[in-house]
């Protein structure tokens, strides 16, 4: 036990997120191949966002929780694939003309940019009826039982909808222009209902994700929702600062926040004030793991430094 | 049992549909109730179009293959507003700018014409996730089996997705400027395939869901998405001979296809085929349900006939 123990602490965390990252990737190689009833042209726009090179943080979060609850990487794949696709789907939509309008992700033109509005806005919706197809095909091929499949698909859902990510997106638009709203509007609680939402909601939902599949118990889903809930805070403050004060090289896009105006920590709080709340979070988050033992917890714990202490 | 037979004859079909569109109404209304955590903004703009008024085809079709397979309505309620909210968000993405640019629906102004373009693109996102969570709490409530429980998303993704619904969208938008394909483009062929994925597809993930929800048998449940593929092939004919001969003001629009030059069971075989054509696959849906006593079909049959007799 010991001898395992030293040789997980020798993996860095850097191998774990390119070895799980590498799995994720052939999971979605494998689910989106053309179905026969398919246009060719809804799987390209489909593929082509979906295989865009993301970090594939949440289907890793999915596939850590499932281990720290005792279940094999493998078999919540599909799962994970499946959180992925509903950030994907996100991501193809915020771009959009209507929404933010960029021309532009990760270096290379948004979907809608290659394929057209109408196809994006199809791909999109798309990508999040798939995700829940693959979700519920995993389910079963598990052999969960109804209450745990339901449980499943409704985790991913709140998380995915509008009291959760799409509440986030509405909150983000309704912020734009915040300096000029009548004082009755509180930023600092605006923001973080955005960040909790936007980015916080999914994160949780895909570590909840995980533990279902591995059947935790009810204080063992709660424990991996609190370290989803702070841990995406902390992630999200974390992008905050990086926008303000990052490599640009690294980062692709940067400073785009105060240029716009944006409500951001940064611009509530200044960068030191909001660098010590994303470390405040991610300790937060992994004094939740606690029902775990320290082999089981551990990868989530160093994905939460990791969080902060990213470049990108 | 004959004075039973008797007494359910004596309803006429409008009192059953209207009963039933109550009922699903009522339990949209309980849906629709504000979540803490959601934004005022998105329940409106969703609140808006679940409300403006449709026909209610596709959750009636749930409840009634429900009760077709033994089941009683109200519990299948909540599975019969999914797929409510499923057809409303593809009706006001279909409306955007991007797509079909549409300025209203049923005589009311369209979504994005009220909320503006990107609330009108979260709202359907919105209403698609919150489909699957209110079916995987139906299929909870109703004590469903896992392999049942995932069954019924997948049969709900299957036909509201890129292989379902979604793509028939795509090959719709692909039909535009259909006179001017190359000889390689096969017009009846497209326009079968965008009538069976747009209308038939969800139609018969309707149907499905229903039986799904009563445990109906293989059997059953094949009799059931044979029905549906028919029946929504017979609609969607029926609605291309509305929109060129129907009476202008109970249609509210008309002579629309006509006008863009649309692909159409109309435009491809003129009115008095296109007629024929629907008959024989209202007849074919009829045909599908022989597994069923002429008790527990006899509403799916009084629908197949409707779906070709009906002025709008």
């Amino acid at each position: 036990m010991r001898k395992t123990l030293i040789r997980e602490a020798e993996i860095s965390l850097e191998s774990y997120l390119s070895a799980y990252s590498k799995m994720v990737d052939a999971e979605l190689k494998k689910l989106f191949v053309r179905h026969a009833e398919e246009p060719a042209s809804i799987l390209k726009a489909m593929s082509y966002s979906i295989f865009a090179g993301g970090k594939r943080l949440r289907p890793i979060l999915v596939l850590a929780a499932h281990e720290c609850c005792g279940g094999k990487a493998k078999d919540a794949l599909k799962t994970a694939a499946a959180l992925e696709m509903i950030h994907t789907y996100s991501l193809i939509h915020d771009d959009l003309p209507a929404m933010d309008d960029d021309d532009l992700r990760r270096g290379r033109l948004t979907n809608h940019k290659v394929f057209g509005e109408a196809l994006a806005i199809l791909a999109g919706d798309g990508l999040l009826t798939y995700a829940f197809e693959v979700a519920a095909q995993n389910s079963a091929e598990m052999g969960l039982d109804g209450k745990r499949a339901s449980a499943l698909i409704q985790a991913i859902a709140c998380g995915a909808g509008s009291s959760g990510m799409v509440g986030g997106q509405v909150a983000d638009l309704e912020a734009e222009d915040w300096q000029n709203k009548n004082h009755g509007f509180n930023p600092k609680r605006h923001l973080e209902y955005i960040h909790l939402h936007k980015t916080a909601s999914l994160i949780m939902a895909s570590l909840e994700a995980g533990g279902i599949l591995a059947r935790a118990s009810e204080s063992r889903l709660k424990a991996l929702s609190d370290y989803g809930r702070s841990l995406g805070l902390a992630f999200q403050i974390a992008d905050d600062v990086l926008d303000a004060v990052g490599d640009k090289k690294k980062m692709g896009k940067m400073g785009s926040d105060a240029a716009n105006h944006k409500l951001t920590y940064v611009s509530l709080y200044g960068v030191e004030k909001a660098r010590q709340m994303a470390r405040t979070e991610a300790e937060k988050a992994k004094a939740a793991l606690g029902v775990f033992s320290a082999q089981q917890n551990q990868w989530l714990k160093r994905i939460a430094d990791y969080t902060i202490e990213r470049d990108k």
